[in-house]
């Protein structure tokens, strides 16, 4: 691949990028759409409001993206949580390091790469890209030293940034705990594997338990039911509902549509029948007959007087047998996965190896479509392999397009059922709040995608372009880090065109949201149904963007000194990406549930795993190159870097595992001094609710509607949304911020 | 190696054994070498007995095997603690485990492996001993179902063994939680990492925590002082004590001899000039002036009104800095390990990392003497390449004591260098019980020991035996298991000659104890010194001899169907071993400080390390003997292995990780029941002491001597150390017996 085929690719990607950002600003603005663009809650205030038609609805405009570069970090955290300010901070730390890490390569490393090697350069365009990489450059070369410093300003830097960025992200966290005085999570600890006594239920042995080693501190309980028996009884009675219905109550029983049918959370049968008494209480929906006893799961929510007890009760051990009386922390309501707490506890720790196991096939057998994917850049060697194929190359466009953007179109599109089928795995696995699920989703992603994305493709690619690589050779671990200097600099031309699709138009259509956008289309001129007021609402998807943004770290770091050309267009993306996700955090996706900072670890060990990667390849390639000296001081910045990493994980990670004490015991305090205890008390009993039926929320809406219908009228269309009631959307930061 | 050298062996090392045990059985009752054999609290009452010569003091007898075949359980708990109890387990479960492999390989297999060749057998003695390994079975033989048999009944006896051992010993160890009611450790948390604040002593900065934070649980605390400090002070005093002492006090001033330097704790520098003030009390020796204050650590002892209230304590995240006010459950007062207290908790962690990375070398730079020893086996093949060997290996006796003996011997004394240097690493890894520094040093002799007697003799073997094999190559993980089914069964001989010298050798010694003889005779005839009252005692080296039991069940295991003519010499060995450690515990060693069965797991994970390895090794086995199914039927029995192995992690290992809090619970409710709560408190203020200084052990052995010698009037010689003052050697038995 020669230069002007990389900017064939970067021009058709610049220009569909800049058609989708011109399509998204009109879009936007058509009061249709507003519901998939402003998220649920703005599309019921809108509908109402029937805007005329204005000719400025038309024109592309770019208001959008300086309300995104306006956005407050206090703003983010309102509409988005701790998570949403950490996620942008990953991509902060990335544009930071990425400029320093381009002024150093570009000005330093990119010249010495060109005139590495004593040749007659062509004119630029037809130069091939291999020019600008470190394998132009002579064995033995004195100029290694530089590639040498670079890796060191790099390091250094990231370093530098990492810790900071986690210490603040420490206090952040800390913060967010202490902001609110009424989470019910911090009273509540969720018990599992309750042992089974004859002749009593469940229940019973609970609060003997607990009123006999807790009587000081125990509350009460709330116990979990099997949820197959109840929805049954739920969608029988909805049936039966169904069969009476009368033609009024129409308009609350369209479908809700889902995104994604595993992240979507809310329970899909909803019970309609008593939205017609908006007076009920919570209390009265939460079907605690005394039928349901039968039911009962050995798991239950325990509440307890203090912070602090509760704190202690889920850490602690509770029996000497420690498969019983197993003890968590609890999950905020929203937040709560209550299929999962019925699952037998004696069962997870298979259920949890099988995942594993599972994952491991799942991710062996994708190697497949990576293989095919790679095989198409080295398009030249498969003609003459299959010379069938010199037809379809004659075409010099042709050929340009297969070998520059083709590959990571079928990649990007193989890769779209990653993630629903980790999130498949991690629900198996048994997370107990959907919050954790998600985070052990982005996890197993983020193993995938380096793997999948960049290993094997550096790894077939080694393989096809040096033929004596056999298949058993990667498997020499003595191998690998030559291996890795051979072909990352050749792999770096594929790398250079998946950031240029993958991550630009990835972007583009995480602005457009092309899934609910036909959604609501095919709804409105097919189905003809204009009430567009119950539309799912999506929470931001964690798992596949934090895994992409640590993606194009890696590939940005391993590439950065060996081949820089890579790192102007993984600037623009960065920047791209931080604009487009502060508006998608801004305006789309609401927060139900907030797993309080707890990415950051991921986003770190991710980058300090590519920091020593890089470092590896270094050392490899220095080796290479016979330059003793350049390895020699390659080696000590590995070992600084895993200190480094090591130090980060003693001071500051306990605290992303261990609610600190002294904090909460502080928070007690402030509630006994302001008298209030006695409330959260009496609001913990109905906190937490089962099976709590759709009517509560659709009840919940209508009363926002009036609140918010009187607010929308003052303010422009795309602010509304971060002014939204907090109380309903986002419960995590429930203490911050009132409806007024 | 033919037959009739391993009988050379054999022979040789039965004679060894015998003359070694019968020479035991005659010093045991030697009374000047009571303090060697009887434990230092015996050689006190016996010297003042002054035994007249009797004719069957040098009659070899078997009277201490079968004292110690019919000591109980009870017995050895009371003399030796749970650590003591768990490792005979394990020699049980060695026995019971290879009684039933025995059986079963020497029968189905061996005669199998005899006759899997069509091929003339010679006379027995002169049959090569490769003729009995899985190497002379046909490829594609119809007979390696039998092995395969052979294994799964091994695997599945094993497991059920394992898996009542597990849930006995963790019945065991609860029981030994709740056996006393005044352990301090219970009742006391250890504080590191005090913050340092300015114009504060660490002493007000704790108090002023913990009376804030758990002011209704705190009850005091005790500071930790710089070691160095006092130390000095003392022997300060020591010098100017010496220098003005009397002659009549000289009786007490003998050196104390420990066995090394690293395992001895106790500190060697004693203060003597107390020891004519018999009424002083612990706490006025306790060194706390008010000068002592600006030497104050960061760590502290603290101590709570409840168990639970130290359990919660020692448990929790305090501080929102993880890397300040770090609490550990403290060790019992003979446990605790002092300097390491001093140590400021920020650098631990780069002493962890430093010792693992010391560790890694050591281990590496030992492969050395491991190559020379094993190429000594290979000598025909070492004489074809350095001819002048020939004319040493002319002799038939040279040549058989050479390869049948020396390699052994060489490896047996090269070993002994590594537990003083593995617990000089767990010294500065920061351990701050002296029972978790052994266990630690433990873990890291096994692992030293499976890969550098195990995994080095197979490998240098497999390179020696087939020259193709170059040293890259066992780097490549595929060909692991390959070599390993080649290697095992011709390292077999190796191994056999290994458990006759190492093991029944070591066991001779174990009972003879030279060294401590030594130092008895040179006292006692070269020093002329009379009294013995003063020798060093030593706890049981579990560092030691876990990993050569370990060790033995790994060769074992992974001979067994290979090579089955391991497993009589194995028994024998696990038989001697068992009366032999039986008599030690209740005889020789004393037990100051007791993990509580930390030890198990360790264990449990070697036991079911060596059976995967097993397993492995025999599917590469099949493999190579062109046998699908047998191949086929291994491999989910490797699954199943890993499977229990997960089970037993989850089932029962968390106990040994934390207490449970209902156990605590319970006690906290039986001391206030009996109103001995208060007791307890008082206790607890004296029972830690930093600086005790030696004269009170003195002080308190001389009351114990007057009683000792009381009952030692009515007892046999023998049988005198089982009723020794409890309070005095076996704190961790404290609330079991009294000393009436």
């Amino acid at each position: 691949m020669n230069v002007s085929a990389l900017l064939t690719s970067a021009g058709i990607n610049t220009v569909v990028c800049g058609v989708l950002f011109s399509l998204y600003s009109v879009l936007r603005k058509q009061p249709n759409l507003v519901s998939v663009y402003f998220g649920q809650k703005l599309a019921q205030v809108n509908s109402k409001r029937n805007d005329p038609f204005w000719f400025g609805r038309l024109i592309p405009s770019a208001s959008w993206i300086v309300k995104a570069w306006e956005a407050s970090e206090d703003e983010l955290y309102v509409n988005g949580g701790v998570d949403a300010v950490v996620f942008l901070r990953a991509v902060v730390f990335s544009i930071r390091v990425f400029t320093v890490a381009a002024v150093i390569c570009l000005f330093l490393v990119l010249p010495l790469n060109y005139f590495g090697k004593d040749m007659e350069h062509k004119h630029i365009p037809e130069e091939q890209l291999t020019v600008f990489t470190i394998g132009n450059v002579m064995e033995g070369s004195r100029w290694l030293w530089a590639h040498c410093l670079a890796l060191y300003i790099i390091t250094c830097c990231s370093c530098l940034l990492l810790y900071f960025e986690y210490k603040n992200i420490t206090k952040m966290r800390l913060t967010h705990i202490t902001a609110s005085h009424c989470y019910p999570s911090h009273f509540t600890v969720i018990v599992r594997a309750i042992p089974w006594v004859e002749e009593e239920s469940y229940n019973d042995t609970l609060t003997k338990f607990f009123t006999d080693y807790y009587a000081s501190s125990y509350l009460s309980n709330q116990m979990v039911y099997q949820s197959g028996a109840v929805q049954k009884l739920m969608s029988d009675a909805e049936k039966m509902y169904k069969m009476i219905r009368s033609p009024h109550m129409d308009k609350h029983c369209v479908p809700r549509f889902m995104r994604c049918g595993f992240c979507g959370g809310t329970a899909a049968t909803s019970f309609k029948i008593l939205t017609d008494e908006p007076k009920i209480t919570r209390r009265e929906s939460c079907f605690d007959g005394s039928d349901l006893r039968k039911k009962e799961c050995g798991a239950a929510l325990v509440f307890f007087r203090t912070r602090y007890a509760a704190l202690v009760a889920s850490e602690a051990l509770q029996s000497p047998n420690p498969m019983s009386w197993v003890t968590d922390s609890a999950p905020e309501p929203c937040d709560i996965y209550w299929s999962n707490l019925c699952v037998p506890y004696r069962l997870l720790w298979i259920r949890k190896i099988a995942v594993v196991v599972a994952s491991i096939f799942f991710v062996i057998f994708f190697l497949v479509p990576v293989v095919f994917t790679q095989s198409l850049v080295h398009l030249d060697k498969l003609t003459k392999m299959f010379p069938f194929l010199k037809a379809i190359t004659k075409r010099k466009v042709m050929e340009q397009l297969i070998t520059g953007y083709l590959p990571s179109v079928v990649i990007t599109l193989f890769l779209y059922i990653v993630p629903p089928v980790m999130m498949l795995f991690s629900t198996l696995e048994g997370a107990i709040s959907r919050s954790g699920r998600k985070r052990s989703t982005c996890v197993k992603v983020v193993y995938f995608v380096i793997w999948n994305v960049f290993f094997a493709n550096i790894l077939t690619d080694a393989a096809i372009e040096h033929y004596q690589v056999s298949i058993t050779k990667l498997g020499d671990a003595k191998h690998i880090p030559n291996l890795l200097a051979k072909a990352v600099p050749t792999t770096a031309t594929f790398f250079m065109t998946y950031v240029l699709t993958s991550g630009w138009a990835s972007l583009s259509v995480e602005l457009i949201q092309p899934f609910p956008l036909i959604c609501n289309l095919f709804y409105r001129f097919i189905l003809r149904n204009k009430d567009d007021s119950s539309y799912g609402t999506y929470t931001f998807p964690y798992h596949t963007e934090v895994p992409r943004v640590l993606l194009f770290g890696l590939l940005g770091f391993t590439c950065s000194i060996l081949a820089p050309l890579i790192l102007p267009f993984l600037l623009v993306y960065f920047v791209l990406a931080f604009l487009v996700y502060r508006n998608q955090i801004l305006n789309v996706y609401v927060t139900e549930y907030d797993s309080g900072g707890l990415y950051w670890p991921i986003v770190h060990n991710a980058t300090i795993f590519s920091l020593v990667m890089t470092q590896i390849i270094a050392l490899g390639v220095f080796g290479l190159k016979e330059s003793p000296i350049a390895s020699g001081f390659t080696f000590p910045l590995i070992i600084f870097t895993l200190l480094f990493h090591e130090y980060c994980r003693q001071r500051f990670h306990p605290v992303f595992r261990k609610t600190p004490a002294q904090t909460v015991i502080e928070m007690d305090r402030k509630d006994e001094h302001c008298g209030r205890i006695e409330d959260i008390h009496a609001q913990l009993q109905s906190a937490y609710c089962q099976f709590r039926s759709k009517s509560l929320n659709l009840h919940k809406s209508t009363e926002h509607n009036k609140i918010e219908s009187v607010l929308a009228d003052s303010i422009e269309t795309g602010d509304i949304v971060r002014l939204d009631d907090l109380e309903y959307i986002a419960p995590a930061v429930l203490g911050k911020r009132s409806i007024s």
